[in-house]
This record gives C-alpha cells, structure tokens and sequence, in this order.
C-alpha cells in the first residue's frame, strides 16, 4: 500500500475483517475441516477446530496433518489480512505433544516479520487445556492481485 | 530389532505390509482424505490423492494443508514401516508449485537417515504431469510400542 | 530436576551464570568468533558479535553461516542455562536482511518450549540499527551429564 | 538465461568454475575456515574442512556452527553455479551425529529444483569415515546482477 494512503487502525482492520469473510467463503478446505476463525486483525489470526473421530490417524491420535492444516490456515488469514494475496513458500512445524479425538484446538498467528513481498508469521496451537501441541513457523509470500478482487481499485477510484 | 534375529528381505517386506494393512485400517484420517498406498517397501511409501473440490482454499488452489497431509502420510507408513511405533518430531515443508483441484498427486517418501531412535525422511509431492509441487522433510521419533500390538512377542514366541 | 528441590529463582539465576561461565570457557569457536555473552538467564541467553572481515562472503555480506553460529551459540547458552547437557537436533533459520561488515551483531534466545528431553528455542539476530536480520528457531535435546562435571552430585550430596 | 542462446555443457561447467573462481577469491569466510572447493558443476558443489581445535565448543564437539557453515557454503557454490547472483532465503538442518576435532568434514550439496527465482537444495556432511553428521536443506532467491560482474554483457555483446 505504499502507493497509497496509509489506512487508519479502523480502515486496516475493516479490511481485514472483510478479507476474512471473502476467504472464508470460497475455503472449502477449512470448512470441511471445521475451523473457525475467532479473531482476526492486521498480521493476526486466531483460529479453533475441533479434533473430529475422522481426523484420527494409525497411533489413535490427531493426525498430524490436520494440526497442520490448522496452523497453515492461521498463516494464511494472518498474512492475507492486508488484501494482498500472499502464499506459503515454507513452512516448519514442531510437534510437542498429541491430540485427542474431540479436543477444542486453537491456533494463534502473529506476524514476526513483513519486509517487501516476504513475511515469517509464528503459530501456536494449543489443545483446550492450554497445552501446546505445536509450534509452527510460516514464511510468506506476495503474490500479483488482491483477496477480494476489485477492491482496492474501487477503493482509490 | 537389534534383540532379535534379522530379518531377511522377504520378511521385511512382509512385515511392511502388515503394518501398512494394520495403521491403514485405524487411520481414519488417510482414509476421509481418499488417500492410497500405492506401494510400500521398508522405509519407503508411495502414496496418491486426488484433490478434491472441498480440498481447495481461498485462493482456489490446494489447501496447503492437504499436501502436508498427503506428505506426512507418506512419512508416517515409511518411517512405521519395520512395526516399530514412530511419530512425527518435526517437518519442514517447501512449496514449490500451486495443486489444481481435480489433479492426482502423489508422495514418494524416502529414508534418508535411521539412528536410535530418529530418522529423517524426504517426501517429494508431485502433481499427474510430474511436476514437483512440494519438497517435504520429516524428523521421525521412535516410541515405545508396535503398530501392529502383540506382533513381535509372538513372532518370536 | 524433578528428583532434587525445586531451586529458587536465585539459585537458577546462579546455575545459569556458572554454567555460562563453564562452558565458554571451553567454547573456542565462540571465542574464536568473537562472541560475548552479554546476558544469562534461566532458559534465555543474549549475544553480540562484530561481523569481522574475515566474516564476508563472496557477495560482500556477512556469510549465513556465521550468522547461523551467532543464533546458534545463543540458542546453545539459553538450553543449556539449567546446567544439564544439551545439544542442537534441528535448527531452521529464516535470513531476512544481509549484515554488513563492521556492525555488532546481537542474538536473542528465548525458550519457547521445554517438555522432557526436548525444548524449542527461538532466536531473533538484529544489527546495531535495530533491523532484524534474521529469525532462528531451534530444536534441542537433552543428553546424559552435565555442563558443569560433578556440580549437581556436589551440591545434593 | 532465457534471453540468451542455451549455453553447451562444455560452456556451463566453464561458467561454473570461473564463478568458483570469483566468488572463492573475495570470500575470506570460506578461506578463514579453511574450506576447500574440491568439485564444481552446474546445480553442485563438493566442499571439505578440517575441524581446527578452534571450532570446538563447549561439549568438545564440533559446533553446530560450523557444521552449517560448511554446508551453507557448499549451498552457496552450487545455487551460483549459473554466474547469476543468488542468496539463501532459508535453511533447516538436522544435526544426526557429533564432528570431531580433527575430522576432515565433506559436504556434497545437489540441486532438488530450481524454478523462476527460487531453488532448493540438499547438502549432505559427512566426517572422513562416511558417517552423515547433518542433512542441511537450503531455500535461494536469486536477486539481480552476477557474481562475474560484467561477464554476461561481454559474453553476449
């Protein structure tokens, strides 16, 4: 938004709120999963889902590729919030302790870095005792277009 | 296995199988995600997944989440494949290629390094045209237990 | 330490500074870096380090890799302040800014984790304007001993 | 090189090795720890250093440092191996076994993928018995300009 005004705290979190909405409604990965996004703000996500009997891996425990999913979607809202279209180039995921099937997890996304078209966002996920399950560390990028396409052309017309 | 005989070829990839028959009928997970075992070997899986309308997120490409999956899953039946119960320590991903709904990937895990208790494994996720959409790396920790319960004590009963 | 009293926060305070104290002074590649320990705390370690002129790679900028050892050396100082011996399994560094020959280089560590054998240790690298250059985050395992030889038989005998 | 003719493989392992040659001479990192370029090619680097008794710390093994160090050097020599001036974005590595003092470590360092700007690729270290001491995977970006300044031009005037 260099280009641009420098929106005010409202403006940049009504962008965001409305980023969020424009996702969430063609994410048919994350409602299929059943997340849901509980807040979210400029560089920031908070996300929950619940750990369904077909999340479930061979060990009996949360698959790990579904907290993955979870983290990796906190990512995505968090570093999407500004209507830039940004993707994951990587990601690092630490895994500390297991999920149980019906456990309430959350992922909390804040943004550690934003520097040109590249950002490193960190993501905690807890179960609904407070325990940390995993740690996961996401790096962005910036792609050509907006979230909600038209927007901001509208927006500066 | 260092208490035991050693097994020869034939019995290592009899024994892979099972195990794969055995995490593959609890892993529910997998199994909601349509993946297959297209192959197994000791420490050595190839498995497929076709990308699914409700596997797409807001930016109308594969959820991040379900190539980790897919990945991981290819991670988990290597690294489990000699019965001896493993878990995911750590995993790095990097995204190289966008996944287009409809498409049939697949994952080819290979072990890189088995030591005490921690392996690492290398899974390269491509797309039907052969593209390389994602390079995966996994840490594996080994717990105490079999995938297959009661196996290995009756084995050599 | 869960078989010994629980120290208080003096007594950790004190254990970290000695164990500082021990391990560089057997610590010749830091030294040979000329890396200082500027703060010691239970679970966190402060650094600094002059990118030197031998410290330059080919394109003019500090080498990775001895920004790496800075972030490192501070992750090795914060998990192993508890004077159990402690090493790296798994570090991830994202490099987000070239440093310059000649600035003061710090790195913060900071325990993020830390359950059993196994913590999670995130390490931020600025230079001397305040800018970060790069994002650590490193895995470490705890192995049998202790920096300090002899000192926790000692001190519970 | 889209812009230009497809260079021979004669003429890309001549590039490859001037490149060497040029970024070795101003890199006083790389000489400061000794390391020696034993094998160059297009997308590959064969690198060795001796462990001196100043890159020990302070558990008497080699540090972690630089053990990256070397890998992220051999990482280096072969993402530049085009004469197109590339940087590390990101590395991970996962430590599998201590380096002794007075080992003489390789590091092999091949091309996984290579794509637009960014790249990936693997670098193995070994000590001199061809036990693997780390699995190092590198992200580079290619930003503008060459490491032979000038040649490009001169090449293609």
């Amino acid at each position: 938004m260099t280009e641009h005004h420098k929106p005010s705290i409202a403006e940049a979190q009504a962008l965001a709120e409305a980023t969020r909405d424009a996702m969430f409604s063609r994410d048919r990965a994350a409602q299929a999963l059943g997340i849901k996004i509980v807040a979210i703000r400029p560089g920031y996500a908070l996300l929950t889902m619940v750990v369904r009997s077909d999340m479930v891996n061979g060990h009996h425990i949360c698959h790990g590729g579904m907290i993955f999913s979870l983290a990796d979607t906190a990512f995505a809202y968090s570093c999407n919030s500004y209507n830039r279209a940004t993707v994951a180039s990587a990601c690092h995921i630490d895994f500390l302790a297991p999920g149980k099937e019906g456990a309430t997890l959350s992922a909390e996304a804040i943004e550690q870095s934003l520097s040109g078209r590249t950002g490193v966002y960190d993501v905690t996920v807890k179960d609904d005792s407070g325990k940390t399950l995993a740690l996961f560390r996401g790096k962005s990028y910036r792609i050509n277009g907006e979230v909600i396409a038209g927007l901001e052309q509208a927006d500066h017309a």
